[in-house]
């Protein structure tokens, strides 16, 4: 299992008139906490575009249990349970307010695909590399 | 059952550099499909607020199909399927292009809620007088 | 002289906690006022860039009057004064609620530039015919 | 005159098909830089509206001088050359890549008002009081 965790100040434009943050921005929250997942690996989404490969999300399932406000520093964990065998990931992402906060539960399932052609294709090999002292061998 | 259809034309701040609708945005078109499904009724969110009744999201599914580009002209169909007998309301979305492709599917469950204290509440009698017609009476 | 009007009505992501329309937001009202400006024209954007020429913005001024409110009906006044010469253009915005109050006032300044090479170009030739008739001759 | 750095690195989300930061999302990279700033000071925006003062952006003007990227790590350097005498302040705003290149230039002005009221104010005492000491007095 691989898990990270990222912190995010939310921002006044991420509030809406309800006073908290709007359901639609946890989508670019659980995205950064990918990437920062990823950098901390020691690779990063963006060389992994430049090496041919992107990573459309394909499903998304969010539960929002309490709301975030303006200014809370907010922690996003994210959790790899398993190493993909094929060309699909599972992140599964939880939301936490200053005050440790349950506040969001996120499941992102996302595809390997090539640039240009959109062909499904598996996880470069540099990052399960780096990955797999994270998911002993099964015997 | 209560079916609506809204266009939404695909803003270029929408795309993001994979030249497609960036996977979070679709949450801004499902709230603007629900704001004007209600609106077909005759009334409208914003009054809704107004007589102290507000609707925060409190889970969402969404499964992307196929991508969305600029420019499109997105219909989306907004179906409830059920008169909420509680707070609880469940929307599903169907986003086609305009070569009626289905693109995405989403679910949002809200609550109504009464401003202020986000204590749960039911649907506004005026908004349930209006669906009542979609819905006859089951024997 | 080139005027034309668009429509957009104002979503709840649009609007923050100050319970008005984020300030920035109205770029993206600027940007769709712009493509359809262009549509008005039997045109698209989206064409232009198929053939190559893409317009980033380099320049915005705005000025805030008055707040826009959620689900407002906004009328976006878009004006080009002036058919470029070179490869710049300045399109000015007027936003407009449904009370036909004046809330914003923006100036932006885009240029033409080739697809890859972001080198500067001229409008292209089908677009200037169409608009040409907007500028009668000086003598 | 006070001046602060704040970093930001690139979403995703931020970017369009034009594969750069998109235009209107630098208001929000501004705002983020103006919080920033103030915290710096030990207080906070949100400290602001809670004691009932708010900052409503009233004018923005912004030169795109060099594009953003995926993934870049900006530094938004914010100036306050002037303490405020009345309920106008101004910003401003330099955007740099991590090659130390300027990409953006921003100017903001936003005033103090009464939140409720939206009656004009002037900055609260103790913010005065904590920037007072990076403008010596003029004799």
């Amino acid at each position: 299992m691989f898990i990270t965790e990222t912190q995010i100040r939310v921002r006044y434009a991420e509030t809406d008139q309800m006073n908290v943050v709007y359901y639609g921005n946890y989508a670019q929250y659980f995205e950064v906490a990918r990437a920062e997942s990823i950098r901390n690996l020691g690779f990063t989404y963006k060389q992994m575009e430049a090496a041919g490969v992107m990573m459309p999300v394909v499903e998304m399932q969010t539960k929002f249990l309490r709301p975030a406000h303006y200014d809370d520093l907010l922690t996003i964990k994210t959790i790899l349970r398993e190493l993909p065998e094929d060309h699909r990931i599972l992140f599964e992402h939880e939301v936490y307010n200053q005050e440790k906060k349950l506040l969001t539960l996120g499941k992102v399932i996302l595809y390997f695909v090539k640039i240009g052609s959109f062909e499904k294709t598996r996880m470069p090999e540099s990052l399960r590399t780096l990955l797999q002292r994270f998911f002993p061998l099964k015997s």
